[in-house]
């Protein structure tokens, strides 16, 4: 692909924030990337320009009807000083498993990940040093019509939004209470559960604060058909541990195919573990939790990597896993990926990237 | 409530459109309504102002988590002069019962409804005059904090646009050819179908597609459970009258529930027709295509208030339903709502808000 990505340069850079205290998703750099996408034209003036506010009509329509989808990615500075990606392609392909989904056409995956890293080049002084930090990545896409009839737009705006992000962990891995969610659902199949996509983190919000307060991290969701099968939790796939075999939900349509999955199940196979993907209940988790089996259970996302499941609440009927504590493989699979991630490790999969 | 709304009017007014080639959601009045809400302070500063584009940071959590809800009503000229809205706090109700749902703060719906009334009198000489245009009122909400986590806002913004709108039956009323959808759902109990959020909008769109390069207008949407309950048709409720009994889907937390679905409902029960809520399934439907008692099948919303029916595509088994013609009571709800809309027909039923 020959476009051009011009770049101009902010006269204002903003100050940087403390690297100790980043939070999640609150600073952004000073640049940013956008492309614009013209039915008959296709994508096109791609440019990295100052960060700064878009202006849109009222009628724009990702405002009223939700055509959009998202990507979250990390860069890294690498102990030796390089500036490292985990599996970007993936999450360009994902891009655009998303926008056949939502009618949105698809982006040249390769560009993309030169779009990346251009921007994360542009903006290489944000990326913050410390242990655990690293800067992330916010591609996506709005449909931008100002129309109101329901229909695919005809325009689209491509952004690449940076923020420098503290460590996940600051004082350890700490397992989490989670609540199987028995009242709302995420999404079914035929819906839009395996894109990434506004709407499915839109449905999610009230389960997520219910069980808040009712004292719990997030929701474990079921299916949304028999309310039987595990599907995620909170926003990330998860993994049990029963009796030595390595179990995670398989992808029909309603789950997002996590890249953190997919590296977690590579590199355990890669270590001898069995791993299986297919349906698994919830009956079958408390059953083997009853018989002793249960070893462990985790979620795996791009924010945390692996954030280990210390507790459910399934209807009343509370377990604990592993003691509360993060088990073995769990703490494996945690410091194998950041430690890929970071530099520190070889990586022998083909993960990284060097910006 | 005691809000003030400040208004400030153009100093650009814009020309109007061409009255007699309107369309729909295309143009835009010189004025708009904006409240902001923030957590602690409540809504606060309602305001008219100019028409102009909202400025957002790229990172407003609407583009990403979709946290965002609208409404959808029109206000009508009538024959001597008045502007006339149409149970206007019917759609201020549902606002909060979709922003219950979204873990959005509610509305005060009196106030809502005033500055409804309020807007449409800055942009009065907006309201399209000829058979069957109307002013369509869009009220929506978005949420605005600047920042990636995935939770509830802490900052929203209500707006109100105003668009003038042409006939939608510029050539008499045609019955719809309709594709009954076996491959995509729009929602499922436990979701945000009965909400009026962007999520289900954007769900909707491939399925729409899809039929439509099909050669069908719309989908007949089926229960995501099992794919054998009717629920709405494209972004209408659905009606059906078998053997004289006129039959529409229940609310049961999939399905929107329409206001132009409520005043049907209530006219027929007027009329002395037995109008009865609960599951219908397309077998049962089908069923009484071949003893010959289904007699009508039609879509009620506010944008076309009646949309016929007259073929329907069932996992290839196509059916005609009254020959493809207008029925009876189709034709009668919908003269008599358009009817009492214009002011033409008197209205019994207290539905009539003068402005
Ligand atoms: C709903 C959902 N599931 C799973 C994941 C995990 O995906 P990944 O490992 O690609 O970050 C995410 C994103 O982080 C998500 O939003
Ligand atoms: C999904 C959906 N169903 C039904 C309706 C009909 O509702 P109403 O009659 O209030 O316009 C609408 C809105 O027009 C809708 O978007």
């Amino acid at each position: 692909m020959s476009y051009q990505i011009t770049i101009e340069k902010t006269k204002n850079p903003k100050q940087k924030p403390d690297e100790h205290n980043l939070g999640f998703g609150i600073h952004f750099t000073d640049h940013m990337f956008t492309m614009d996408y013209t039915e008959g034209k296709g994508w096109h003036d791609p440019k990295i320009i100052p960060y700064s506010p878009l202006s849109l009509d009222p009628s724009c329509m990702v405002f009223h009807y939700g055509q959009a989808i998202f990507e979250g990615l990390k860069a890294y500075k690498s102990v030796n000083g390089d500036i490292l990606l985990f599996r970007p392609r993936k999450n360009m392909e994902r891009v655009n498993i998303s926008n056949e989904r939502l009618c949105i056409p698809p982006i040249d995956v390769d560009f993309a990940v030169e779009a990346i890293k251009t921007i994360v080049r542009v903006d290489q002084d944000w990326i913050p040093k410390s242990e655990g930090t690293s800067l992330y990545i916010r591609p996506f896409i709005i449909s931008t019509d100002p129309y109101l009839g329901v229909r695919p737009s005809n325009t689209y705006k491509f952004l690449i939004i940076l923020s420098p992000v503290g460590a996940y962990y600051k004082e350890g891995i700490n397992p989490v209470k989670i609540y199987v969610e028995n009242k709302y659902v995420r999404t079914v199949k035929g819906g839009i559960g395996y894109a990434k996509t506004p709407g499915n983190y839109a449905a999610s919000l009230k389960a997520q604060m219910e069980a808040k307060e009712k004292g719990y991290t997030q929701v474990l969701w079921l299916d949304g058909i028999e309310r039987k099968y595990v599907e995620e939790v909170g926003t990330m796939n998860v993994f049990f541990k029963i009796n030595g075999e390595v179990i995670t939900p398989s992808l029909e349509g309603t789950i997002l195919a996590g890249i953190t999955r997919d590296s977690t199940i590579e590199l355990l196979k890669s270590m001898g573990v069995k791993v299986t993907e297919r349906r698994i209940s919830i009956e079958e988790i408390y059953e083997a939790h009853e018989k002793g089996t249960l070893e462990e259970a985790f979620g795996t996302g791009t924010a945390a990597v692996i954030s280990p499941i210390g507790e459910l609440n399934w209807n009343g009927k509370i377990i604990q896993i592993n003691d509360g504590k993060i088990g073995e493989i769990s703490s494996k699979v945690y410091d194998t990926i950041t430690g890929i991630q970071s530099g520190k490790i070889e990586d022998p999969f083909g993960w990284i990237v060097k910006v």
